[in-house]
């Protein structure tokens, strides 16, 4: 049989997972095995925000492998960060285990959690793992603004160019495949299970003078609203604007679903939604959806000039 | 009937929480409603430290209420902060609750969150919030070492005073009391509910020049074996120089139990354990428990001049 978390004990797994974290880059002051870890803010500010994840939430055990599962939770921690306009540094993490998780299963999550903080650049300097019954993972991540003011979700104004950079509607067209009991087309399976937020993005977008940033990870809809709301205008998007992935298209055409609902209700890929200057030119990767507006009454969002009727993102608790 | 977060749903219950967390003091660049909070490092280092806390694993919602379960949380984090010799800045949380739970009891638990964060002179800057089966609490808190070198657990060296700040035994004690059934001595209870960590006696510590520093988190056994490990040094603790408070005292006598056993093998006090070289007037709070002397084979606790047979801390996953 294999070692089980519960029979291995928590001074052993901690010693292991610290072991697993591999050598600290410069930039970390002191990394895993004190009260806390010490990074370097060049800046002189810190970004700092936090995510939590819950089996049977967030992700399920037979639907997702631990890589999986610890790749996507520190993804969508990193993806706040580069929503900031900021470079992601460090990552702190709490995990959650049920006793009968094999050893083997940690070992997985940690190797695939470090590889992402390492696509992102930060490094994995601390964490705490406790015995619970669903396993639950909580990401902190920091980042640097290197200099810049952040980028928030509540400076679009009247003018601006709408854009967006990432996929939209691969994690939710994954996620049905799933729901339907099928293992593929993998390309959108793997987009539910390991997304793969364009960070450098975010640094690119407050450098060409983005005046507004944030992190789709509820929906376009959603996530756009949100902007809106923020910033007390309404984004008018085009849908003739917004790229179909093919293999999005296909599984719609296949399941005789639109796949704007996907692409516009559909959360977790952690693409960048942005607002720029009408005269800026597009950073790399990001292409323009639309235009803020003046908000007539309440600020929305608009799509080919309604107020759509596509259910929006994923909401917690209902 | 009272409104459940579920009834509330996940966007109202944010937008209550973000007008509960209160005006943000200085320090605070951006508080909590974009994806991510700034907050200033006027150190160019940011100490980060995360604590996961689990029902029916770190409390149980039947001995500990709402606002018992926020302060205890915080002061978990803001506990290793200051174990670092640092200065708590901020604090993000993951909160994870069962949709039947009352948004009163959200709101308790808020209210002596923040009332916490302000005791350790911190700001609660963010968070996430989310469905889950148990109650799950997971604090990220930063610190500012204000130009000091941090003092990790690495540092006792042969010739060193031990000494401690803070309360031990109290809330093992406490835990004990509500294990049979009983509500008091109320100021045991109290101990475990709302642990009071001595923050500003990190800060003191460091100051005075402490040569190791940690937060008694598992028991002073167990916490002062992993300062000996980390240091390669035994610590030579002696028995008669423990503080036994009277209501330890009183309730060990009830229980016929050694009050010892709660003092050396309890958790949850956040005392700090630290060393000092032995020509430093201890900083105000710290009162000497013995000394470090040299290793002879593996680094050891001794407690009056043997390995003590008493039962050591509290361990997950057994």
């Amino acid at each position: 049989m294999d070692a089980t978390v519960g029979s291995l004990g928590e001074e052993a797994l901690v010693a292991r997972i610290v072991r697993g974290t591999g050598a600290m880059p410069r930039g970390v002051v002191l990394g895993p095995g004190d009260d806390a870890a010490v990074v370097a803010c060049p800046d002189g500010r810190v970004v700092l925000t936090t995510d939590l994840l819950v089996e049977g939430r967030h992700f399920r055990r037979d639907w997702s492998g631990a890589g999986d599962i610890g790749h996507r939770s520190v993804a969508e921690s990193l993806a706040d960060v580069a929503a900031m306009g900021a470079r992601p540094t460090s990552v702190v993490m709490g995990l959650g285990v049920p006793g009968d998780v094999e050893v083997a299963w940690v070992d997985e999550f940690l190797v695939a959690a470090v590889a992402e903080c390492a696509r992102g650049k930060a490094a994995l300097v601390g964490g705490d793992v406790v015995a619970s019954d669903q396993v639950i993972v909580c990401v902190t991540a920091t980042g640097d603004l290197e200099g810049r003011a952040p980028v928030t979700r509540a400076g679009a104004r009247v003018g601006d160019v709408v854009a967006v950079c990432g996929r939209l509607g691969w994690a939710a067209a994954g996620l049905a495949v799933l729901s339907r009991g099928f293992r593929s087309p993998r390309a959108l399976v793997d987009a539910h299970r390991r997304p793969e937020p364009p960070y450098d993005a975010g640094v690119r977008a407050a450098k060409a003078g983005a005046t507004a940033l944030m992190d789709v990870s509820d929906g376009l809809l959603l996530d756009s609203g949100r902007m809106a709301a923020a910033s007390g205008v309404t984004l008018a998007l085009e849908s003739s604007r917004l790229e179909i992935g093919e293999p999005v298209a296909t599984a719609a055409a296949a399941y005789h679903v639109d796949p704007l609902v996907w692409v516009l209700g559909g959360g977790d890929d952690h693409a960048l939604l942005a607002t720029f200057p009408a005269d800026v030119r597009l950073p790399k990767g990001f292409s323009s959806i639309g235009a803020v507006v003046a908000a007539d009454g309440d600020p929305v969002v608009l799509v080919d000039g309604r107020v759509p009727e596509v259910e929006s993102g994923y909401r917690h608790f209902s």
